[in-house]
């Protein structure tokens, strides 16, 4: 399959590598990493097992890339102006586009740019940031979730994509809906990303504190409050809370991307993982106070 | 009168310049001021007109100090371990005690070690910071609110403390309910000063960004209701949100004590402001999300 990965972050960079070693053809739309990447290759120092590409095809335009079958988005959700220009230069008539960003509202932008049918949604569940350029560092997780923007259920192409997700190591499931799995993603991102961003601790020290992690359960309850609002096919049980926290635990002093964002000086995701859904949540008559408190405090932050 | 002020901050240090500058005999007790104002006195740099006392009586141990009539009590809520040792030895058969220090729990801790009779509460209105050892700034404000701890009504006594501080140019009213004064003072504090010492901003600042002047409101309703769980004798009305906020324009850019104990590195009065009226609302069955979180916050920054 003819694949471009545009927003070549540690996501994009992981995935599309994983992709390349599982045979695929695969485009990097590179900015930072462009002279390393295309001189050197791609070193992913993972914990399944270090690999590296030395071959790697990286353009700094997608004109030079043209026409793909699938156009992995990793762009950060705040970049997302920057959709038309990167993304419709890769589009043909069958082309899929696949997001996996953050939070609520990227497929909503795609469909209306480029229409609904060549939506798929997509959730990334990985630990990983970039090293040195042409470098990624992944300490965690690795698979993903897939579902289609229109909700008609498990269709043939999903499970295509699914497929070829797993032949290349990338462990994927389909989902038949995409509003739960991207609620459930945010019932880890909305506490984790926008506290450890504006406190500056990692994962573990907001769990070890008592009541911060009573704090972080609670904003998960919202979140599954919310969430179960607005129409899923099932709700997300309670124990997904627990859940959650469980699969944290071993994660250690982890940073999330926010928080990364933040030490970087980048802009954050505040719309995306915060906005949006405090926007459908109030829609839907639902408070959220603690989430919308978080908000508030990055938006402080951020203004400087 | 025979006062003596204990905690010799700005607020004990401005009023007890009031009173000694009104005719009253205050005695000072003293720790980081003790030997610039033994040997120069008192400067009050004043929003009202400056003025200057020459001759102090200050003290660095009251033993020396002995029995008065009335202990002005402007100690940190967080040094109330030391109320024993502290004001003791100032204790003889008649001897008021009033606390004009923030937050609930103060007067509970003194009636518990001296006597439920002997207390006064009180509430200071009043923009003030120390400088220089031996000066203080006064840039708003300047009156206080005093009551029976054991709500007994306006009693005498309390008449006569009021007539006293009026007489020394600060504008006093007694009140029947200490619940309602302390509850209604914690409308103003509970947000203010833990967003300005967690986010660094002045309360200008907080108030000109439509989403934490949002979040203050949103604040400053949750402290009504829980205050009005506490059987006051009559409820703080809904329109007191917007009083306070109407007190906090003119101000500018001003910085609350817990802001100024956070820049200068000393512990912040956590318990006093947030720990105690989050019990008494979880008692009384009143959820405070938005407080319980600024807490959480304040505490995990303190930690560090």
């Amino acid at each position: 399959m003819q694949i471009a990965v545009v927003g070549a972050g540690a996501i994009g960079l992981y995935f599309g590598a994983r992709l390349q070693q599982g045979g695929e053809d695969v485009h990097f739309l590179l900015r930072r990493d462009y002279d390393a990447v295309t001189k050197n290759g791609l070193i992913i120092e993972s914990c399944k097992g270090n690999f590296s590409l030395g071959q790697v095809q990286g353009y700094r335009s997608p004109q030079e890339i043209g026409p793909v079958d699938l156009v992995l988005i990793g762009l950060k959700a705040f970049a997302n102006d920057r959709y038309q220009p990167l993304i419709e230069p890769l589009i043909g008539p069958k082309t899929l586009l696949l997001t996996l960003q953050n939070g609520l509202g990227n497929e909503d932008r795609l469909a209306t740019l480029f229409g609904a049918e060549k939506i798929v949604g997509g959730i990334a569940f990985i630990c990983s940031y970039r090293g040195e350029s042409g470098t990624v560092h992944h300490t965690g997780g690795g698979h993903i979730q897939i579902a289609e923007y229109t909700r008609r259920g498990i269709t043939p192409r999903l499970t295509e994509l699914e497929a070829m997700f797993e032949r290349c190591q990338i462990p994927c499931k389909a989902q038949a809906d995409i509003h739960r799995m991207r609620w459930e993603k945010l019932v880890w991102n909305i506490p984790f990303n926008g506290l450890c961003a504006l406190t500056g601790k990692t994962t573990d020290a907001l769990l070890t504190h008592p009541p911060s992690r009573a704090l972080i359960i609670g904003m998960m309850q919202e979140v599954v409050n919310a969430g179960n609002a607005q129409g899923l096919m099932e709700p997300i049980s309670d124990s997904f809370v627990d859940q959650m926290i469980n699969v944290t635990e071993p994660m250690g002093a982890y940073k999330p991307s926010m928080m990364i964002d933040r030490l970087e000086g980048r802009p954050l995701e505040l719309a995306a993982i915060y906005g949006e859904p405090l926007h459908r949540a109030a829609e839907a008559g639902v408070a959220m106070p603690r989430t919308a408190m978080l908000q508030t405090l990055l938006d402080l932050d951020e203004e400087h």
